[in-house]
């Protein structure tokens, strides 16, 4: 470790496998249902849209996936990322604790979503596919999905993006553009789905579900046959390819000694907190390792901490897999906050069923705290972060401070999933006093949750 | 080395001092003039303007000049910086040439402009200064002082923006305030040199030698006196700052055991391609290395290739000292290209100097040219540069096309000055076809050397 605290991994200690936590899940995750018959969906069914060997790991039961050479290369653009002690911000807080970070911000695109663009992209071409279609929120997905179709080569990305945020993060198109991807906003003229939203507005503004639907639409019947759906969150392989985190993470912590005691990440699907905390919540499993896990979501979309344990649909038009997971509804509508990276009614099953078995615990923030949070970061620690990253940046001073209080010298340990380059109006507005707190009436949620297609908690 | 060319140094090789040119120039840098005299000026003069130990750079006659303690810690929240190969690149372009960059864009300000605002933030606090005016063109400079600052702590940053870019880049003056700088378009009702250009025209757009000129008149004028200036370019000790760029990458090269044939950067004031071959420069001027050192500017501002050597005034309002250097006239105005970072009248003396000298040579591009060349770079090695940079790529991509009809398998390194992060607006007029090239016309070139305070060409 140098004095300031940044500990790089060398070469040779880089990572070569992705670690799969799923053979040593306190009780095995429930099959996917298809949306039209509710049985358990066939693989015919998922291989519509994936790649066989994202099938495979979909559902291995090996214990680490090797990960491909051609990948590891292209990783090595940005990784291994560093993991940081943020000295500055301990002694701003006056806490005895140690912070230390694990910069994700550090690729291309801004955030560790490449961890798994690289991956699928990589899959789909070895198997001849050479177009994948996607959609995304705020745009960290569609941007790294766009990088790592330039990065392959000779590989076409289609990208459905959620209208309102295409309006108001012009950058992100022109991001993803300058790459070489087509976007469009969603909902769109393109797909059915999409029509019959826009014949009821013109103007709709979308939604992350809605533009799954249409993503997903466009690849299952599209007359070429030529496209595959890939997707940022959410799915097992996604948190598989994310495990490059926590893996590092891991040998980074071992080389400097230091043992966390708390990890923290933020939810949306899931996939930032699980790369990074996998690895971790392996060893807590197998009775190797005593951390506390700890998954922070915003106050206006708390799936984790007021949603409940069932089966529900992922996407507005109920054309994907069903899945059994912490979902607020498939037609919960979270307030408009500027983190739309954790504006999904759902989770990953996979942390859904950590958070079951209480191998992790979540808490939810408000999005004025979580800014002022990014803030005091900012001008400690350099990094501008990213809305959805402050929600984590919040909890690890919130932790540092409980510790303040106690006078204890606790490691927290929180994933830094991407910068905020592109979201200086959340701040400007954070700056004006323009923010608002949102949080979501607890009756809402209530009534959504009626609506799932199958109530078995 | 790693596969993909990416070479990071240890801690224990990152360089500890700066490289000073200063006494081994082939012919030394007149004194700076007093605007008001035009005699050389007294320290008194500039001590009005800088600290002590940053005038004693300026005019330091040591070869190196130890770096501090505190500096090289804020340094290494982002340094060293990563040499890599460019190997997609050079397939695309079927190359036998290798081609390298080191990568300034990873500081949180996304530019090299950190390496100078750091340890100009570091002296001024060292004798007591707690409070820096400074103006900024496109943003990087003003960005990576309004960081330093909040590294440092307690330390207060003004930053006037030339109106334009202040309009045109909003995200750039609120990532200023993020960290706590405050910033006003200029020009500005704040001093008597922005009130007379806003008494002709209230919407004055502004450029980079007015802003200077308002950042100046405040410090020489403010009752409390507790202010000094710092600029981000031109001057010995901020070049003296950054060639803890060439120092680095010296050292990575040696590691791999390669001798780069050419040296690529771009020149505004020329502080990052100072930084990038000063080091090298010094070797090639005792006769121990033999390398090509290429400087990259814009046709539409064509200081070095079409300027002449003489003295000439830093600004707009002849308040700053005056120098001789390579100049297209104080009140020479560029054609509003996005490369704002390039729109200076001058040139750093000292690069100025290598040039007269012929120990660097200077080639100018097109527009079009170099954002053509930026998005095959994006499309190909992942990063999406600022319109500076873009500027040495195309050089890079021309050296290396020129190495393939010879079929030579030079070397060729370029420095990566900045990401494009806040330039999206730049790329969408490039994808949608709209933007110009623009040459200015030499006979207004020739107008404005007329006005030169004293011609000695």
């Amino acid at each position: 470790m140098s004095d300031d605290g940044k500990v790089m991994l060398s070469e040779k200690d880089q990572p070569q496998r992705w670690c799969n936590i799923l053979p040593f899940l306190p009780e095995p995750i429930k099959p996917y249902l298809s949306p039209q018959t509710m049985k358990p969906a066939t693989p015919d069914e998922l291989r519509v849209l994936f790649p066989m060997e994202l099938i495979k790991q979909e559902f291995s039961s090996e214990e680490y996936i090797e990960i491909p050479d051609d990948v590891l290369q292209l990783y090595r653009i940005y990784r291994p990322s560093p993991l940081v002690r943020a000295h500055r911000l301990e002694k701003a807080l006056g806490t005895p604790a140690r912070i230390y970070y694990k910069n994700e911000s550090v690729s291309p695109a801004g955030s560790h979503k490449a961890n798994t663009s690289i991956p699928q992209a990589y899959y789909n071409k070895q198997e001849g596919v050479k177009r994948l279609v996607t959609e995304t929120g705020a745009g960290q997905w569609g941007s790294a999905l766009s990088l790592a179709g330039a990065l392959l080569g000779d590989m076409e990305i289609k990208v459905y993006m959620v209208r309102v945020s295409y309006q108001q993060k012009p950058y992100r198109s022109i991001l993803m553009r300058t790459w070489g991807a087509s976007v469009v906003p969603s909902p769109s003229d393109q797909t059915q789905s999409g029509r019959a939203l826009l014949a009821t507005d013109p103007n709709h503004p979308g939604s992350l579900g809605i533009a799954i639907s249409e993503a997903v639409e466009e690849v299952a019947t599209r007359k070429e046959r030529d496209s595959h759906y890939a997707l940022g969150s959410v799915l097992n392989h996604v948190l598989l390819h994310q495990t490059i985190i926590g893996e590092e993470a891991l040998k980074q912590f071992a080389l400097i000694g230091e043992k966390p005691d708390v990890l923290v990440g933020c939810v949306g699907g899931g996939s930032n907190f699980g790369g990074f905390v996998i690895p971790f919540a392996k060893e807590k499993l197998l009775g190797r390792r005593d951390v506390r896990i700890l998954a922070v979501e915003p106050a206006a979309c708390p799936t984790l901490t007021k949603g409940i344990f069932a089966f529900d649909y992922g996407d507005e038009a109920k054309l994907g897999p069903v899945a059994e997971m912490y979902t607020l509804g498939h037609d919960f509508i979270p307030s408009g906050i500027h983190a739309g990276g954790l504006r999904y009614h759902g989770d990953s099953p996979l942390i859904s069923m950590l958070k079951k078995h209480n191998v992790i615990e979540a808490v939810a923030h408000n999005q004025l705290d979580v800014f002022e949070a990014a803030q005091l970061f900012a001008r400690t620690e350099g990094i501008v972060v990213a809305p959805e990253t402050a929600h984590a940046v919040k909890s690890a001073i919130e932790e540092a401070l409980k510790a303040k209080a106690r006078n204890e010298r606790k490691v927290i340990a929180f994933c830094l999933s991407g910068h905020g380059n592109f979201d200086m109006a959340a701040y400007d507005d954070y700056l004006a006093g323009k923010l608002e707190n949102h949080v979501h009436p607890e009756e809402k949620i209530a009534e959504a949750l009626h609506r799932l297609p199958i109530v078995n908690a």
